[in-house]
């Protein structure tokens, strides 16, 4: 059987959009590991699809889920073999892994950033906050640093479960910082923090982004940063205020994308958004730029019920592909209000 | 006078499509080097607005031009720290040079490439044919490698002057490799030098891409390159070309894009067609992966009568980011012929 075969069969079995190279990362990802959430972080392929997968290529013989592994069978690694999809191999560099930006310059910015984030409060799932490694954040910090976007600037960070806006704060450079979030535990102990480092030009508000951006906050910033859930709507809704807060052409800003969570029609969907109704260039793609700790409450996302092995995952196992967009057209942009829930859709996973 | 301020000076008299962005990279470089190739390479402003905007700062004392070197009067130095505006910094990984793959494990690779790489043919300014280092090439594979586009793969190399073509045979994984190429020099090195190290599914075959793909080769590869000259009519032919190459969804292809011939107006025009006519996702985009070794004819270039000095290179001045897409949606292509000349356009300064 070709791997055009498999997935015409099916295909028709299934109610999600994916694609021939969809099955054959999975593969790909199979043979190198028998831990699902190393599959899951390996494989590209949104949680519940994979997930669907590895139930189906069960029914076909090809894999075998026994207690914490899922792994192929015999005829299952013959059939990669027949097919010349190889085991994932992991090439990133082992020294920036993968960030291509290096965080050495930033030590004291680490170091300092590590002790404050120590006292984070929890993440609650009610907001979807799962963070990322304190790595990842100071790593944002240095490539705004290199893009320019950080010294003098004034900063619009939508939502900070990940705490950029104290790492920001500790680097002292940015003009202005200005933290947007509905969750009224994080904005305290981000300003109090801010207080206690002595950065006195952070503000922090209360906002939920299917309200309008506040007019003066509108056409303010140099820069914005977000993380956003990955339905459409909420990437829209995050994405869309962070660019009616900046100031115009040459305005920048950073927001996060999976695999995981989003397929590619999706990426495209966003992108064709981006380019086209935000008038924006998009001038990187950091690939598994953003590591997530362990959120711990795995166990109550949706995807839980249709995860075929049932452990919790031993190390890092979602990550996101980090995107700098820049202004160059003055698009119209659209700041009204956002009826209903927006961080629901059919390949969202975590929430 | 604030960077606004000048900004709206100098807009005036441009002909050329600028943001007060550019104006703040171009100084930032400024602050960071006196050598005007390094300041080209560093600005991310196309060449000839950078030349001629250093002209415009000299005319306003902001900039001093003397011999070989392109200073900050003091006066200009002044006008960054009132503007914050920092000296630039390269804050990429030391180890991976912002590729954030590494060729660690196919060092073999690159020291049987560069090998091979000694004898290459000349590049011809007619062609355009600056190439990469035998670093930034054996990093593409890598990359490749990485993404699941490698290893049994039938790829096509769409002008091939940095020797891809060369570098994956030597890997030994592709199913099939096809190098299309203008310049016969070219093809008949590749072709032999593929036989002698023993690849025998490489193929050369001499194509312009203003003719249509060849109808066997449409519809064919799973996966092509390529390096184009950067006016969009170019940009479009031999992307577009690739893309008609491909197998159809989850066809993946790669190219190279720059800051000094392209303005990030011109990257958003380029993404659009990317997107919309062409059905592609974009999945990576990587700031400066690929290095052009001088090409040696820098003296003929388009851009060296507005170069504000008159030296030539002594170290690696001309990058550009590497993308990768992939097909995601079944969109008509369009595989008619291309009249006239298509490398040439207001940016282009390497030609």
């Amino acid at each position: 059987m070709t791997v055009s075969e498999l997935y015409m069969k099916l295909k028709d079995r299934s109610k999600w959009f994916f694609m021939e190279r969809d099955l054959e990362r999975l593969l790909s990802a199979l043979r190198s590991s028998e831990d699902f959430w190393e599959v899951l972080d390996r494989c590209e392929v949104p949680v519940l699809l994979a997930s669907w997968l590895v139930a189906e290529l069960e029914r076909e013989g090809l894999v075998e889920v026994g207690g914490e592994e899922v792994k192929l069978t015999r005829e299952g690694e013959k059939f990669c073999e027949d097919n010349r999809i190889p085991p994932h191999r992991r090439l990133e560099c082992t020294w920036c892994r993968g960030k291509a930006v290096h965080v050495e310059g930033y030590m004291k910015v680490l170091r300092e950033f590590k002790k404050l984030a120590l006292e984070r409060p929890r993440p609650l799932r009610e907001y979807d906050q799962g963070y990322v490694t304190e790595e990842s954040t100071v790593a944002r910090v240095v490539l705004m640093a290199a893009r320019g976007d950080l010294e003098g600037k004034r900063i619009l960070v939508l939502g900070d479960d990940d705490l950029v806006g104290l790492a920001l704060a500790l680097t002292g450079a940015p003009e202005e910082v200005v933290v947007l979030d509905i969750d009224e535990r994080l904005l305290d102990f981000i300003g109090s923090k801010a207080k206690e480092i002595g950065f006195g030009r952070l503000e922090t508000r209360r906002a939920d982004f299917r309200d309008p951006l506040p007019g003066d906050l509108v056409g303010r910033f140099h820069v914005f940063l977000t993380d956003p859930s990955e339905s459409l709507p909420a990437l829209k809704a995050f994405i869309g205020r962070g660019v009616v807060g900046l100031k115009g052409i040459g305005g920048a800003g950073y927001f996060g994308l999976t695999r995981a969570e989003s397929s590619l029609r999706k990426w495209r969907e966003l992108e064709r958004l981006l380019v086209e109704d935000f008038g924006l260039a998009i001038t990187d793609i950091i690939h598994n730029f953003n590591s997530y700790v362990g959120w711990g409450y795995e166990r109550e996302m949706r995807a839980w019920e249709y995860l075929p092995v049932k452990s919790e995952p031993k190390g890092i196992w979602y990550r996101s592909c980090w995107f700098r967009i820049e202004r160059v057209e003055e698009t119209p942009l659209d700041n009204s209000p956002i009826e209903g829930e927006i961080i629901e859709d059919e390949e969202m996973a975590t929430a």
